[in-house]
């Protein structure tokens, strides 16, 4: 005998028990089924890319990339988000593809995260992008990955949320020289922490953070317009080219209204950055609103350089992401329709062996070709035990077949919820459950 | 700006583009629900796992198991089976299963195999397995096994399958001293290969590995008896053991066939081994009848030693493992259900911008939120090139509106497989499509 190794999962990683998965699992059909209403086709990705592909993408986070060389002495990594694949994807197969390109993937990624913040290192994402297509603002595009987004979300049965959209190319454009114009990455930066830390600290980050002294103002002057309509209408009065960008959100607001979100729920947010260089004018986020700590549950944006690592051919995208795992949180912390389900029926063992009846067996049969999913407790057991079992798997029914009914032709079924209890013939149970 | 890289996937590593998965996911799904009906409920585990878990369990092949020092300096691997991750996490959550544990588990593993051979690096398994129980042979939950696997097959639409049991029993109750105890694993590795090389090949490789003559002799003469009830009949009248194991196969094919499963379609197979040591009685396989080349395409048995990585304690299960690749391979090239499905309409871009009009997004609305899959083609094109794109998402419908039609409150349906065109005014639209 070897000596005994301890069980336990790595740190960041987790196990989900039955009834955790089989909510999660709810709640990926949920999303996957609104990505497909959407248009959107999945794509499958390896989890395992050749580690150039990912390189010179995630700044400072790229130590949190797990990547080893492999057997054949390759440096490989795991894939840290599901964008990088996808741009190796229509790299690969840029022919054969018929633009735009809108898939979804929902898959695991890979960080090699602090822990000690309660993250995880593995965790879900579920992507929606759109690529392709000739014009620089594809309006329709953007306007469908948030309503999908925000549609996923419903089908969750989430509706305090709200829809936070801005356009970076309204600071792009307060650049007034080609130095500014450099400063612009940096600006966006620094706004990004702007809810966190108010518009005096931003001012002082971009002082630190060498934004020249114009360009810090007139940023400022934008940003302290505050939300909404109100800022619209002053931006509008800016330039030209602000008041394209206004008309533009009109548009798309009245766009995302028409495929089904609420108008109240959505606002025009200049705080939205999304520190990520990364995108060229629409960035979004959404937020659960009345949730305290929550932050941002979904986000996403235009970017027109998707095929950079590849070629000097540029693509333009949109795209957006939902995090599936705080929101698992949040719902399981609800009394939502994903809290934990489980089987339909467990049927007992009232027999003295480990063989069940065969009679016994053939009703399960019956029960599970009308799609009722039939549990069967293998073991001759105590009742109370049997019980237990059943209350583990979140059943709603126990079929006890045996002893006195059994010899009246009887079934007795008890629905674990109510605690009643009814005697039926073996060919009358199908329709009583059907009819719980 | 940097260098460019190549878009290239990793030897044995491969995407599956939207039409090819989401025939997957179709295949998943149906697996998924036949899984569930059995009362099985899902368990996810991390595909990293501390890499001493994974050690001491595959022989040969265990240097084929991806491994490396993560940023912690931990030893960690990425899984190769379900069935380590399975065994690891009902020891560490023992106290809180409600035994039997029934879990199924649909994920990718990782193993470096030979590419030469056609084998992906990266493939999924489907399994279903039963933990726990006091008895030894806990027939019903064989049975259940096997009958899961087999309907979850013809969910598939698979009816040309056979399902090939064995008892290894048969073979440990030859063994008359503690020396041919022990030459058992080695034995049953070479049994594995008659299917390929033959008796006479069998016997050649027994001699070259050890195993002493009376042995030889009394498993060859066994083994010449064929398969089927022929076999049996000899079998029950070698001894009081041997009896007991036909037996117990008799009641466990009446089980099988109570639970679902045609009788025709259940072989009793001497031949089938299992290779590995794993298995302790009970081991399948389940062939494609009139497929050449296919073997195999799902397998398991009863294995009592699932803990023994953990604890001394023993804990006994049943298992199997339907491998979907290949089966997907093999209905990708039937004319099947699986067959790529796509988006039921898309919607065409008739204005002279990107921009869709409302009262068109308006009518994609009220489609999807119907449960009809909707896409836009974004973009202003020419007909020919948003038929094109219709054609590669696999649409059944394309709606037209704009010009002549809109001026007359109509839309235009086209039919994609017929090519059938009719008017209607957009609130038909829906009916019309659910009719076809």
């Amino acid at each position: 005998m070897s000596a005994k190794v301890e069980a336990r999962t790595l740190k960041g990683f987790r196990d989900y028990a039955p009834r955790e998965q089989l909510a999660r699992q709810a709640m990926f059909a949920k999303i996957q089924e609104v990505f497909e209403r959407f248009g959107f086709l999945p794509l499958s990705t390896p989890v395992l890319e050749y580690k150039e592909i990912l390189m010179n993408k995630y700044g400072d986070d790229e130590k949190l990339v797990y990547s080893f060389k492999d057997m054949g002495d390759r440096d490989v990594a795991m894939r840290y988000d599901l964008t990088v694949s996808l741009a190796r994807f229509v790299a690969q197969n840029r022919g054969s593809i018929s633009f735009p390109f809108k898939r979804y993937q929902i898959a695991p990624v890979w960080r090699a995260e602090n822990t000690q913040k309660g993250r995880l290192r593995e965790f879900y994402q579920c992507d929606v992008d759109i690529v392709g297509g000739q014009g620089e603002f594809l309006g329709t595009a953007d306007a469908e990955v948030m309503a999908c987004l925000c549609g996923a979300l419903e089908a969750l049965g989430i509706q305090n949320y709200e829809l936070r959209l801005n356009d970076r190319f309204l600071i792009h454009n307060l650049a007034r020289s080609e130095e500014e114009v450099a400063q612009v990455p940096e600006l966006l930066r620094c706004v990004d922490k702007l809810d966190k830390i108010g518009l005096e600290e931003v001012n002082k980050l971009m002082v630190q953070r060498g934004i020249s002294e114009d360009f810090r103002e007139r940023a400022l002057e934008l940003l302290s317009w505050g939300k909404g309509n109100g800022f619209l209408d002053k931006v509008e009065k800016l330039d030209e080219a602000a008041a394209a960008s206004v008309k533009f959100y009109r548009q798309l607001v009245e766009s995302i209204v028409a495929l089904g979100v609420a108008k109240e729920k959505v606002v025009f947010d200049p705080t939205i950055a999304r520190g990520l260089d990364y995108y060229t004018s629409t960035v979004f986020e959404i937020v659960l609103v009345g949730v305290e700590g929550f932050g941002s549950i979904a986000g996403g944006g235009r970017y027109n350089d998707l095929l950079s690592t590849f070629s000097d051919d540029s693509l333009p995208a949109v795209g957006g992401s939902i995090g599936i795992d705080r929101l698992y949180e949040y719902l399981e912390s609800l009394d939502t329709t994903f809290k934990a389900q489980g089987v339909d029926v467990v049927v007992f063992n009232l027999t003295e062996s480990d063989w069940t009846d065969m009679d016994v067996l053939q009703m399960v049969n019956t029960l599970r070709e009308n799609d009722i999913s039939v549990d069967i407790y293998y073991e001759s057991a105590k009742l109370d035990k049997q019980f237990k079992y059943a209350e583990s798997k979140g059943a709603k029914f126990a079929v006890l077949l045996g002893g006195e009914e059994k010899l009246a032709g009887k079934v007795k079924l008890k629905n674990l919820a109510t605690r009643e209890q009814v005697e039926l013939a073996p060919d009358e149970v199908l329709a009583h459950i059907k009819n719980t």
